[in-house]
């Protein structure tokens, strides 16, 4: 077992209740992972995120390398002190960002060259420089380069996009074991920047395998699962993710990327995911859709005027305290910033209160099974 | 002396340090009132406006009667309830808002028609109505209907302005005296909702001072000053302020309405204000504007880059005890909606330590003299 991973109980479905060693947090997982995309979690001070329990949060490399820019980030002693967070912290590796957010981009073997969304300014991106950013940002883990495959792709894509990223993922490492101890923070309790490795390999089985297992001959971190939740139905989503956790390494920790709605994130983890990162609960807060144990909560609906119960009754969180769905409602309807703040206050409480209950049952059942939570199940569709 | 204030110290310049015993709060003073225009002090949860020792808020009653009605308001408990704001809170009659942001407006005798910036429905506010509406809003402090005058305003435009907001004020309270009791919260301890009448006049000093004479006849539970700060020259400001506060009776409060820059309320607080509530400090944190001890600092400047003090290294607030210039400049900059919420929270927090430090020079020198506070002083010009 990995000293910077270890697991406290697995449930015969293959969950497993575990603790990260990081350099800035010892994390309990499974973990949610709220997104800081240019070094704040949209509309949320870092004390509320602390004390909303939030132990690690991602920052986007493609947003922090084009504004404030990693050197100027590496010269101020790297984001945790940048933005005042003092827990864990993982970069992705702005790979997803250059293809879906940039502008005029050519992928050659060596890189990614495009245009800033921002200025249109024009940068390449290689799996050196994209570790070297992240080592300049200096989260506790960096990913490796990646090219994310689009939604659908024929066989011939897939596996042209898997080659790509299976040479970047060594590069990658690569870079990252020659250069992680330039991190520009002391390494705390001996412990180091972490590499994790990306499966991709489209929605087939035997890429996907064939992407595990060269990931796992580099020896990375940990490894995580990239290329869903890109617009697939849901069952194909299962179907991915029940092929690929079988073959990862017991011992490391497994990340699944960019996921998802509430019952998704409890299915996952229950399934052995121990990571996990959606821009949905911060993203549907700012558009007033609250994510409630009753279900979805659309907080512009009129029915909701003069309701003055709280956003869920069954939530202890300081929005659910304090304030009345017809406040909530009132503050969106009259464009006032609180309802942002406080929308997504609510939805990464309720986020981290499902992956907090479902570590209880994990450690509670140890390897016996349990029933699922009480949430309902939501179909994935797009709530905005 | 009126058993809701009582003066605890007294300056040889005319400050006074008291207490304002409102229903739902004994307030400090003098007092700086953060500006909650739409039920919300703009990008500021409630519990951090408590920690920051807010004791008093302002609410808008055209905002309010706009969105999301009066009558709602009512039936849902009023304002306090409604938002959750369990301290004390004062409405402005929306005279003036009346008059800056609706369209088509119509003044007669009887009241002002106008039509909604919001949709451009019609309405019709008279001294009655306004008070009907803040008694439903449920304020600790209403203030009378009033038209406040526009400057410059010759003579005549003064004298008629202010024949009519005499008349609406003795409307407004009579109405007032009949329909208080209906405010819909018990009386908390005793205590009543209170009328405050406005003192106007243009700039002319011997309209100042009839103003002033007829509202006392009335007996209000406090008086106000409005029509300043209107555009006017900071020595015609003054020279109205130190013509009026003489006049108004010493046993109960006075209000400066919509007033100022930090040495301004400063100033006023030392000649004998009580109160004074100004948008300044959220609005202009919006823009980026901060107050500091050592003078207004734009954190838009690119010298603040990577400038990792805080943004006021003498002031103890939330905001200064974590974040830097640096990253208050990058949010501002990323467009984050963190931005105007660390703003607003270091200058408001600025803003009522002002008051904090006059409050305790007041008490500590009793009737005895002292210097101006170290605060810079400022020109009044538009900072946005």
């Amino acid at each position: 077992m990995s000293i910077d991973f270890e697991i406290l109980a697995t449930s015969a479905s293959g969950g497993r209740r575990g603790r990260l060693h990081l350099p800035h947090r010892t994390v309990e997982t499974p973990v949610f992972m709220p997104v800081g995309t240019a070094g704040s979690v949209k509309a949320v001070p870092q004390d509320v995120l602390e004390s909303l329990g939030a132990e690690i949060i991602l920052g986007n490399t493609y947003h922090l390398y084009l504004r404030p820019g990693h050197e100027a980030i590496r010269r101020m002693g790297g984001l945790h002190r940048f933005i005042s967070w003092p827990r864990a912290m993982l970069t992705d590796s702005g790979g997803f960002q250059v293809f879906s957010l940039s502008e005029l981009r050519k992928v050659t073997e060596e890189g990614v060259s495009f245009r800033s969304h921002l200025d249109g300014s024009s940068h390449f991106f290689s799996p050196e420089h994209s570790i070297d950013v992240q080592i300049a940002i200096g989260a506790d883990i960096c990913m490796a380069f990646d090219e994310c495959t689009e939604y659908p792709a024929d066989r011939n894509r897939a596996e042209e996009s898997l080659r790509l990223t299976m040479a970047w993922a060594r590069r990658s490492l690569d870079y990252f074991r020659a250069h992680h101890h330039e991190a520009p923070w002391r390494h705390e309790q001996g412990r180091c920047m972490q590499c994790f490795g990306i499966v991709q390999g489209g929605m087939f089985r035997d890429l996907r395998r064939q992407s595990a297992e060269r990931l796992i001959e580099m020896d990375f971190d940990g490894y995580a699962i990239g290329g869903l939740s890109v617009g697939e139905p849901r069952e194909l989503t299962l179907e991915m993710i029940a092929e690929v956790l079988p073959l990862l390494p017991a011992d490391k920790p497994r990340y699944l990327m960019g996921v998802g709605y509430p019952d998704e994130i409890e299915q996952y983890a229950r399934m052995g995911v121990e990571m996990m990162d959606c821009v949905l609960p911060t993203r549907a807060a700012r558009h007033g859709l609250l994510f409630t144990s009753e279900g979805r909560l659309n907080i512009k609906g009129a029915r909701y005027a003069e309701d003055q119960g709280p956003p869920d009754p069954a939530c202890n969180c300081p929005v659910c305290r304090r304030y009345s769905r017809a406040y909530l409602r009132h503050l969106m309807h009259s464009g006032e910033a609180l309802s942002g703040t406080l929308n997504t206050i609510h939805n990464l409480a309720y986020y981290l209160g499902i992956m907090q209950r479902v570590r209880g049952q994990l450690q509670a059942g140890g390897g016996a099974e349990f029933a699922q939570g009480a949430g309902t199940v939501e179909t994935r569709q797009a709530p905005l």
